[in-house]
């Protein structure tokens, strides 16, 4: 194994660290979050550090930094109250990783890679159309984390729609079935595939999948 | 697309609710935390909410419950001020999945689970031994997650240990390399792997995968 201390990462290359310490978290979840300016101009950003926070009430949260080009979706949530989280599948990856360029106020990202706006039960914030699992959000909170100035926005999901295929009898949705990706780092796409399905665990009982 | 209201979903079977809410946040890591009680006992915990704060300083937080299994972890955690973040990969699923069952407080989940319990460069908490993407962890921060009583644990990451087959030259991991495993809902494990790699995104520059 290779071992790198904190002070080593600190005094070392700043992409190597950046490219490093974005892996080690771990698979994540692309998803597009959606906005809308004051001045009625959709707005789209990529983010992969989308949290599960609760289930009643359902809440999701997601860390967000305030000086790159998520401010725009940060002052839009602010502005607005509301915001919509969209799944990214295999079959659009560069539409959304194209939405992490830093595009202009006046420009939609929806127009500039080719995603489709979509306004659904009166929910102000534009939904991603081709995206097969969307979320209604309403912002509920936020932490500053003041170590690096990165912003812990939490809401509570209100509009929930998904693919039928995708949702089971019993709740979950089987992500392989809309080929939902996995992202690590920065800009590396994953596809998945189901591998086992346990039962909640209890002890003195051995998880076997069914 | 099936459509549903928060309030449908408050007003359903309340393990549905608690699948499809915990699928929406799309795959998440699978990380075993690792701490150690006062009295000497190493204590394992199932995360899948870790995420990405920021690379300098090097940082991860993840959300906890305080009354679940996990009340040992945070516990640990503050009495010590340290942890530790250990990959999950698909040869041991089953391990892992049944480090998430209630265990009692004198009772370590690495001899239930048959995992190794490993201490390096002068780290109080133990890390996992048979994983192959370690950190070692100090407590920074908490924040209060008031809407439902969850709390969102900041640490520093002060040691580093990484495969070398999975580690890239310019810092980027390839979590596919140690079979890295991503999960959704609360008990559904997948594999994975590499569908692109994009280069940092600029605007009038279409992502190609290299």
């Amino acid at each position: 194994m290779k071992y790198f201390s904190k002070q080593e990462i600190m005094d070392g290359d700043a992409m190597f660290r950046r490219h490093l310490i974005n892996s080690l978290s771990g698979y994540k979840s692309a998803n597009l979050i959606g906005t809308i300016s004051p001045d009625g101009v959709p707005n789209l950003s990529l983010i992969s550090s989308v949290v599960h926070v609760g289930a009643s009430p359902p809440m999701q949260g997601f860390v967000m930094r305030p000086l790159t080009v998520e401010r725009q979706t940060y002052e839009y949530i602010k502005a607005s109250g509301q915001y919509t989280i969209n799944h990214v599948h295999l079959d659009f990856i560069d539409k959304a990783h194209y939405a992490s360029a830093k595009f202009g106020k006046d420009e939609s990202e929806f127009e500039a890679c080719q995603l489709t706006a979509t306004y659904l039960d009166g929910h102000e914030a534009p939904y991603v159309s081709e995206s097969r699992i969307k979320l209604g959000m309403r912002y509920e909170d936020e932490f500053l984390i003041k170590q690096n100035n990165t912003i812990m926005i939490i809401g509570t999901i209100e509009h929930i729609y998904v693919d039928d295929d995708a949702l089971q009898p019993d709740g979950n949705l089987d992500l392989s079935k809309v080929d939902d990706v996995a992202v690590s780092g920065l800009e590396t796409y994953y596809k998945v595939d189901k591998a086992a399905h346990f039962k909640f665990a209890r002890v003195g009982q051995w998880p076997e999948s069914d």
